[in-house]
């Protein structure tokens, strides 16, 4: 489905979808031709407001915005592997890491078929 | 349980909020004493990873904020009446009254007790 595509995933999938032949880009949100991805969780509500001035119309993105008074300050810069320190990352790797083993597991096995 | 003490709630029912004799604070996220308020729904984000510093510790809310990957990039700069353009604002109340309303007589019948 996404074979050539640019696409995103949740930072911590990035290598493994690269593995199905996808062009990852390190962006929240990523459009490419009829293909529209998203990063991480809370990204999906960057995504949905893209999607919805797609679909909608800017005014009614942006009223969704105002609706969900989406105007973000995040207590920390941590939201990324880039700006949150080495040891918080490290530390959600090895509490995250039987998860994403998990899932690499299937990813080879879904290759290798 | 907010009576003469600073808070915050979603900007449409700000002024019903002061009602109760609560100081009401335009902030996303508002400390006063010990009591915790939000804003309206995406500032439950903010919040919460606020109270998850306070009980937990920073390093909890870090890697909780990396985990779910909040590095917002909202879109437009729609978030708050203040930064939304008029128009969109005007729509949404319009879109909202009924709801406001029908919160106002709430407020109003609770006050009058």
């Amino acid at each position: 489905m996404l074979q050539g595509y640019k696409a995103t995933c949740h930072w911590a999938f990035c290598e493994q979808l690269a593995l199905f032949g996808v062009k990852v880009v390190s962006e929240r949100v990523v459009i490419d031709r009829d293909r529209i991805t998203g990063a991480g969780v809370t990204s999906g509500i960057d995504f949905g407001l893209t999607l919805l001035s797609l679909l909608w119309g800017e005014e009614m993105a942006k009223m969704a915005q105002l609706m969900m008074e989406y105007d973000p300050q995040p207590p920390f810069q941590a939201g990324t592997p880039k700006t949150a320190e080495k040891e918080i990352v490290n530390s959600l790797l090895q509490l995250g890491n039987p998860l994403i083993e998990a899932f690499l597991r299937q990813t080879q096995e879904i290759i290798s078929k």
